[in-house]
């Protein structure tokens, strides 16, 4: 093991000395010889006598959540979150984690406790022990003075042996599903397989030690030119710049289920049998989007690649298309929102006896999106509830904080999302601006009269409007307005 | 939710080792001298110092979440999770970091772009870079072969200047309500408050400095006698035994608003100007939980300390009460599940002008929580459901595949969670078996005179009753089968 890591070390910093010595633009011998050195190495290490020293674990004290665990987890997760959010309170979320220095000196005794990152010449940085530093790192950079929040955490994959493209199509209908809810604009996917490529490749006359490096040039072509890439395959990658051109010939085109069949139809092409299947299955892929009615979503381009190695059939990338600059709005740029593919190899590579398990899968990518949606959000200069509060138990005179506590405890234990001002004598000018700014729909008002009348006022905030409503009968009332369905979902 | 999980566990570990040191006995003298050097370190650091030098951001990269973002993010989230659950997809979840190891070799030129971890003589770990490769030891750690799955912390806190107690009270109230709701079983809330326990440790003869250690000898009175703490205390700690001895004449008492108020007239303490302060605020919070209907369930207890460093005023901690042993359930034990306290002096350490926020907080202490839950499931022998699908879209005949494909993105376009077998031609009782394992309700079967009549026949898997639907009503239909509300919530 302990070999296997020393040598896996080498081929890293081997690795490092290639990249370096590439942008030092060294000559493409010397480059050559060294991928030479780092392909002998890493054939010592041997996929066969690593899958018999591997040890298939998760790191010592960690555990993963089976199904069953999650689906206990999500309920119990489902409660507390309810009981925050009844109580009013605001989410909040910070990384995983923090600068060393941020954690220093707060913990006392328990501060050995705390994992450090590897210093990777730049920060130093831990692993967060709690949430309580960083919630009051957060008020502090953010000067809050204010505040009542909580604190809480994207992939689908389907794995097995089915019958060919079904699970791939559902994926795909999926990703189309999502991007359409979120109503982010016009997308589009585009498709490819890795066989299509390598099989692209090799009748091109790319060498078989080439592919992966040629792939990752030709992934590059959504945001550079073809002649861009020609030259980093040429220069940097020692391709004949013949062999770059019949490349070109072909990562330029793209098109639907039509580009398929003529490419099914292409003398040279059609006769690699790695390009030939990947065709084929693409073919029935498009049957099926066509019967989830997305095919007009989907672009096959021969130009798609992904980056990283595990895949091993179809591919598929979505991108949002740039849509006419609307008044208000920055253009928000064409770029990559969802992307996924088929990988049949991997979880054997983690299998003592290497069996394998096909998966397909999909991964969305939700930062960009939320930048997207902030964005679209502050051009419309929306306002963002941040609360959930469906009613604010207020007062019109003092000494009645008693009161209010009793009745605020009332309505929690309904399950009404209800907040109080933590004042013994609030205003109640203060108390409606509270509800004004926080969004809250409705006041529950009590007063000496009311009190003895046995009844409370309801205030719309919006409407102002008024109206005594039987103590018995406020939390059917509040429910009523707010249009709480009756079961608590 | 994962990452705190993962790091609990850790910390549970470290903890264990520990206590582990000290249970072998390893020299007292060992132990003391890491403390001293850890508190060396952090007079070193001393607070005026940081706050001049001390830059308050998050690590390169990474960036907070605020309370509208995190609205925008769960509204994202909402549509995503829905989207996966639609198409019967389970949840798993897995560390935030792997062993090197299960990385590397797995991402190409993308593998010098993850973080390992500082080698704290144990394994060497990396931080997860995507979900698929651990995904893909998952699969193969559990020898599974078929799932479709997708991957996705817990603290509560009160910042503000706000009139006194009732935040706190508050705070009380969410525990009560979050482990009533979780049905795990009696329990009770010990309350006491730092300013008490200092103000004690005062009149009882402690110097200032050993204030923090001997407050973690009294934190352990929930775990081992008395006699073992003084010995601590004594024999580790350099206490005089007479001192300890007062100690212990106050820590060994537990009671209501009546021990408070018995405290109130104790000469020594009322004499002393902290435990007056806190006392008094306990007295006042007492009114308040019993506004709130759950002074039954708080315990002031003089033994409550909790370990970190920096809470300031009240603090509090949750046990689950043992119950009379089931039949069939293992004894639950005594334990905590959930904690918190008042923090005022946390926020002002980040701010470079030393600015004071109040802060009072809870968490709740998921892990055991959820070993409790998962516990009691299995002594019930209950079926837990992982997928939400209501309905699976079956046929009856060969070459239907075309049909099912069809009407089941018709149903999931509708918003129903509908699921189909990944076959060409499954059998009909391989797809109702199905439906039993996986819990599904409904079966909506296809059949050619079904097709030729415009129906499809919804079969209840429990009941076995079989019904034609007009194609046009079936979406209708199923949801008012399974109680979906018309909005989709």
């Amino acid at each position: 093991m302990a070999e296997r890591a020393a040598l896996e070390e080498l081929v890293k910093l081997q690795g490092e000395r290639v990249r370096g010595l590439k942008q030092q633009k060294a000559s493409a011998e010397l480059i050559e010889e060294e991928v030479g050195k780092l392909l002998k190495l890493k054939a010592q290490l041997g996929p066969d006598e690593s899958k018999q020293k591997f040890v298939l674990k998760t790191p010592k004290g960690t555990r993963d959540y089976s199904p069953r665990q999650m689906a206990v987890r999500e309920k119990v997760f489902d409660v507390i979150i309810r009981c925050f959010k009844r109580h009013g309170a605001e989410v909040i979320d910070t990384p995983v984690f923090e600068l060393k220095e941020t954690l220093m000196g707060k913990y006392g005794e328990d501060s050995k406790l705390i994992y450090d990152l590897k210093d990777q010449g730049g920060e130093l940085l831990s692993l967060r022990y709690d949430l309580t530093v960083p919630f009051a790192r957060y008020l502090a950079m953010n000067k809050l003075t204010n505040i009542k929040r909580y604190h809480i955490a994207k992939d689908f994959d389907i794995a097995g042996n089915f019958d060919p493209m079904i699970p791939d199509a559902e994926c795909l209908k999926i990703m189309c599903e999502i991007l359409s809810s979120l109503q982010i604009g016009d997308f589009l996917v585009k498709v490819n397989d890795r066989r299509i490529l390598d099989g692209m490749f090799a009748i091109c006359g790319v060498s078989d030690s080439k592919f992966r490096t040629i792939c990752s040039s030709v992934d590059k072509l959504d945001k550079v030119s073809w002649e861009e890439v020609k030259n980093e395959m040429v220069g940097e990658k020692g391709l004949a710049p013949e062999v770059a051109d019949r490349i070109g010939d072909y990562v330029q085109q793209h098109g639907g289920v039509s580009l398929v069949e003529q490419l099914l139809q292409d003398p040279k092409l059609s006769q690699n049998k790695q390009a030939l299947e990947g065709l084929g299955d693409l073919k029935l892929l498009f049957e099926y989007l066509t019967l989830f009615g997305i095919d007009d979503k989907i672009s096959f381009d021969l130009s798609l690649a992904r980056g990283l190695d595990y895949y091993t059939g179809v591919i598929y990338e979505a991108v949002l298309l740039q849509t006419p600059a609307q008044a208000g709005e920055e253009p928000l740029g064409v770029g990559s929102v969802a992307a996924g593919g088929r990988y049949d190899g991997l979880v054997g590579m983690f299998d003592p006896k290497g069996r394998k398990v096909p998966c397909v899968g999909l991964s969305i990518g939700v930062e960009r999106i939320f930048s997207i949606v902030e964005q679209r959000l502050e051009a419309l200069e929306e306002k963002v509830r941040t609360t959930e509060t469906q009613v604010l138990v207020a007062s019109a005179q003092k000494k009645l904080l008693e009161e209010r506590l009793k009745l605020v405890s009332e309505l929690w234990d309904a399950g009404i999302k209800a907040e109080l001002l933590y004042k013994k004598n609030p205003k109640l000018l203060n108390q409606l601006q509270y509800c004004e700014e926080a969004g809250i729909p409705l006041v529950a008002i009590i007063g000496e009269q009311e009190l003895k009348d046995g009844v409370i006022k309801l205030r719309s905030v919006t409407s102002r409007e008024e109206v005594n409503v039987r103590r018995e009968d406020l939390v059917e009332e509040i429910k009523r307005r707010t249009g709480q369905p009756l079961c608590i979902c």
